[in-house]
């Protein structure tokens, strides 16, 4: 965490404060109780596209695919005041659903909205992403917002500079409406905060939509916002993604500009956080990816390569077989029969398309697990702890787990620790370089194809086991979710071979345990693809090829 | 560190044992005292151009420049077997008169050379460096010989594998001949350990030849080697290249593979030591870092880039005006007069050449030097000291000063200086970019000009201040040295300005007392070049270009 901790205060007060806030700039966009869903409904999930609020006309707007969005915009077949209004509205609504914002930031949006129009007619489209509502996480720094990453010490101090990609986004034309919530300290797979309170998962509000950008995931699902912006230390762009049916990407170290964005542990930078762009569908993370990496952003952040969108590597994977390992279990937390099944059906539907897919050992995976593990605790919990303790607000149960797991290591530990990383790198890449030993023409593998976690969406608490995402945190391999299909209590019951497994360990025991058809029915189900370091664009090209063949279209 | 430290043992015996093991392997091809120059003679710089020992055409082997080498050899113009006898010749009689060598590899070069003339003859070069000899510093892993880093702990124990750049050189048709001495611990500018005793430098064997690739630098300086490798970390291949008027290049961490590398604090990566090439001239670095950097070296080592040599920003530096910020002074250390002036001819031909130089402050260099040194020592010292003490060897005085410099600090108070780093990196890259106010067609600057040293070569024990090389290291640009004059008692005078300058500070004080024309009289001086971070490429475009216009003839 890089912003100055005020000394403890009444943290109650502080997020009364904070909500009230929230409230009284939502206001004008906001549906009465009488409007809304009944509050113990808990399938929230398809209310924007029935409810009478928004026109037709509207829903075509909130409903079009980012690259025909983009098109219009730029155009100016439709405004950007009339799209920005249109989104205030939804993300309003899914605010009042399930409790995703953190910063509205609607005048200053509507405004530039007005400006952009301005100057679409005056000189033409300002950027690839001219007049495009954008939301982001709370860790990037917006003018005259907070930045709390759910802290209730970080509230009360207004941005005067912007994050990089903020001032990235919005020179190619974007236009920031509001930020949105994570959990206390960022480092947890779900989205509740003492500040902003508990944020639910649409398809079920009982459940989690996941986290740590689980604000992002939800308005996407629900079509509140079109394109978002998280980051990603172990999960926290792919695992909401995952959980509400969206797309999300976690870009390789170095692509994206950090510069300006407020995170935990700021600083342990062998297992980074990333930026990564979150869409309703693949599509959009590569209008994203292709729209912000057209700019030299090593210019910008020095952390940034000097690696420009490479359009040739993402061309290169069409139009041709692609070599794909599929690894159905990490050997640590088995997935449940629906996971276990969209990835048979995903094998299947690849195979009949003309691409190889071959089994993928998860060799490495549990030295790598208790690996990101040390590092996450290295300092003891000092920084997370330190900022709870300044704002006087309780920790969230795992958060106060996650401080406390082991005492802080020495600086000479922490090297030991960074050699074994790059060990297990090194074993990792010779072993994908040995993967032209799999496959029928010596070629070596593509992609990898991998569930993104052990299950769908859980119920709030219920999220233990992140091994299926954090593993590509570690190794910095691009990786991306996408939803394929979704539960079915007819297709994914319990077998007797399910029913008789013998767990391996106490994470899957309790995975195990969890599943019931009939709980989980009907909610999405995403799978990951992995790319090697830094191929982010064949990445990307290969998750938009698996898309298309293996996605089913809603029930 | 990553081999195995044995147990505390007779440091003298060992140290011993290793000296006799090097006399032995170069005995065959050693001059008797009486071939030598008298051990009393301090300068023995030119002693291989004029020495009776190498006929005629030998020498033509010795003092061709690399790539006429290269031809030579991948035409079967000059076989691998007599190029590697005569360097192996002369390798033998530099280490008789300057102690260089630590591991001498003969027996096994001999027999690549003659394994790679046959595959010459049957199926052409087996790479662009066929037959090729090169040495490297003592820290590379070479099957069955001791990789030492100059700890007495670290003998004895022959490696079974080869560091990647090894096996790279190798497969490109390189023939490692020998490998070459260090300070204790890597950490020093000057080249002496209790294991392999004090390397000098051949204009004066009083003084050092720096450090820490001392052996390497003074190697190529007689033509012992047509190819060096070292690593650096504050300046450890730039260093000592400065001092012996040869050519070196720190490149940007992640081009050139440092896996399979023995070094000190390994795991300290936010500062991290970078593998880079060393030769007779710029040339020999571009025909180094063209062939090596051809192959995909980020499938070898995952933490090198996916960027292979980029011919055409190497080329783009060509036949336009260059545009030249110029260091003068670092604002800590005033450079000696000597350097002063070659660096004010440098700019004056520079501009008669048609490019433009403009003036660069120092800004930021200050907090920069307060920076890396929290970061060399982050660890209380603890990783050199449980080397020393493992080998029961002395501390070096510069090495005991080192580790006792500081408390370790907590892994967050770690976290905090990286961050520190990256606010300097990111005020750095905007200075960079706002240079297009500095030139007079708005263009930004391409390269800046320094010194590497505030003075040539000095004696044993007297270099202090590195500041002009560290500051790239911690900002991670690459920099290249290469010999552009000689001192000259008669250019170089004590000036009343000199003399009545009043020092910053105690190093600024120390380095001015040290200046004495006739001390220094005749020693190469070279200057600095620097690029962007990961414009490898163009940096070396920019050394060609400068050192072709700036550089004297010997006199």
């Amino acid at each position: 965490m890089s912003a100055t901790i005020l000394r403890p205060r009444d943290w109650q007060g502080v997020a009364r404060e904070k909500r009230a806030s929230i409230a009284s700039r939502i206001a004008p966009y906001a549906l009465s109780d009488s409007q809304l869903p009944n509050p113990t409904r808990k399938n929230v999930s398809q209310f924007l596209l029935y409810a009478s609020f928004l026109t037709p006309a509207e829903k075509t707007i909130t409903t079009a695919n980012l690259s025909d969005l983009l098109l219009r915009l730029r155009s100016g077949g439709w405004s950007a005041k009339d799209v920005t209004t249109v989104y205030i509205k939804t993300t309003t609504v899914v605010h009042q659903l399930c409790n995703v914002l953190t910063e509205p930031n609607f005048d200053a949006a509507l405004a530039r909205a007005v400006e952009l129009d301005a100057k679409l007619a005056s000189s033409g489209p300002v950027g690839p992403l001219h007049g495009l509502p954008v939301t982001v996480k709370d860790q990037f720094m917006v003018t005259g917002l907070d930045t709390t990453i759910a802290y209730t010490a970080l509230c009360g101090q207004p941005a005067t500079t912007q994050s990089a990609l903020i001032e990235v986004l919005e020179a190619l034309g974007a236009i920031v409406i509001a930020k949105t919530t994570l959990p206390q300290s960022i480092m947890w797979g779900e989205t509740s905060s003492p500040l902003f309170g508990l944020t639910s998962n649409p398809w079920n509000r009982d459940f989690t939509p996941g986290g740590s950008t689980g604000g992002e995931a939800v308005l996407l699902s629900m079509n509140g916002s079109p394109l978002g912006w998280g980051t990603d230390i172990g999960g926290s762009v792919r695992i909401p993604s995952a959980m509400m049916g969206t797309a999300g990407f976690r870009p390789s170290h170095g692509r994206l500009p950090y510069k300006g964005t407020v995170v935990s542990d700021d600083g342990q930078e062998h297992v980074p956080s990333v930026v990564g762009p979150m869409a309703k569908t693949v599509e959009g993370l590569v209008e994203a990816m292709r729209a912000v990496c057209s700019v030299d952003l090593s210019r910008i952040d020095p952390r940034v390569l000097p690696i420009k969108w490479r359009e040739d590597a993402y061309q290169s994977m069409f139009g041709r077989k692609l070599r794909i390992g599929v690894i159905r279990d990490d050997g640590a937390v088995r997935v449940h029969p629906p996971v276990a099944r969209a990835l048979q059906q995903a094998v299947e539907k690849l195979r009949a398309a003309g691409h190889e897919v071959v089994e993928w050992a998860p060799d490495f995976h549990a030295e790598g697990m208790q690996l990101i593990e040390e590092f996450y605790t290295a300092d003891g919990g000092e920084d997370i702890r330190a900022a709870v303790l300044a704002g006087g607000e309780p920790f969230l149960p795992h958060v106060e787990a996650l401080v406390n797991t082991a005492p802080a290591v020495s600086v000479f530990q922490y090297w030991a620790l960074n050699r074994r990383k790059w060990r297990l790198h090194e074993a990792y890449s010779d072993k994908w370089n040995a993967s032209s030993s799999l496959t029928s023409d010596g070629q070596e593998v593509d992609l990898l194809l991998a569930p993104a976690l052990p299950h769908v969406a859980v119920p709030h608490n219920y999220l233990k086991w992140v091994g299926y995402t954090k593993i590509w945190n570690l190794l910095d391999f691009p990786a991306g979710v996408f939803a394929v299909d979704y539960v079915s209590v007819d297709q994914d019951r319990i077998t007797e071979e399910w029913a008789s497994y013998k767990p391996r360990n106490l994470d899957d025991e309790i995975n195990w345990k969890l599943y019931d058809p009939a709980v989980f029915d009907g909610h999405p189900i995403a799978l990951q693809v992995v790319g090697r370091n830094l191929q982010d664009e064949k990445t990307l090209a290969g998750m938009k090829i698996i898309e298309e063949i293996v996605k089913q279209g809603p029930r």
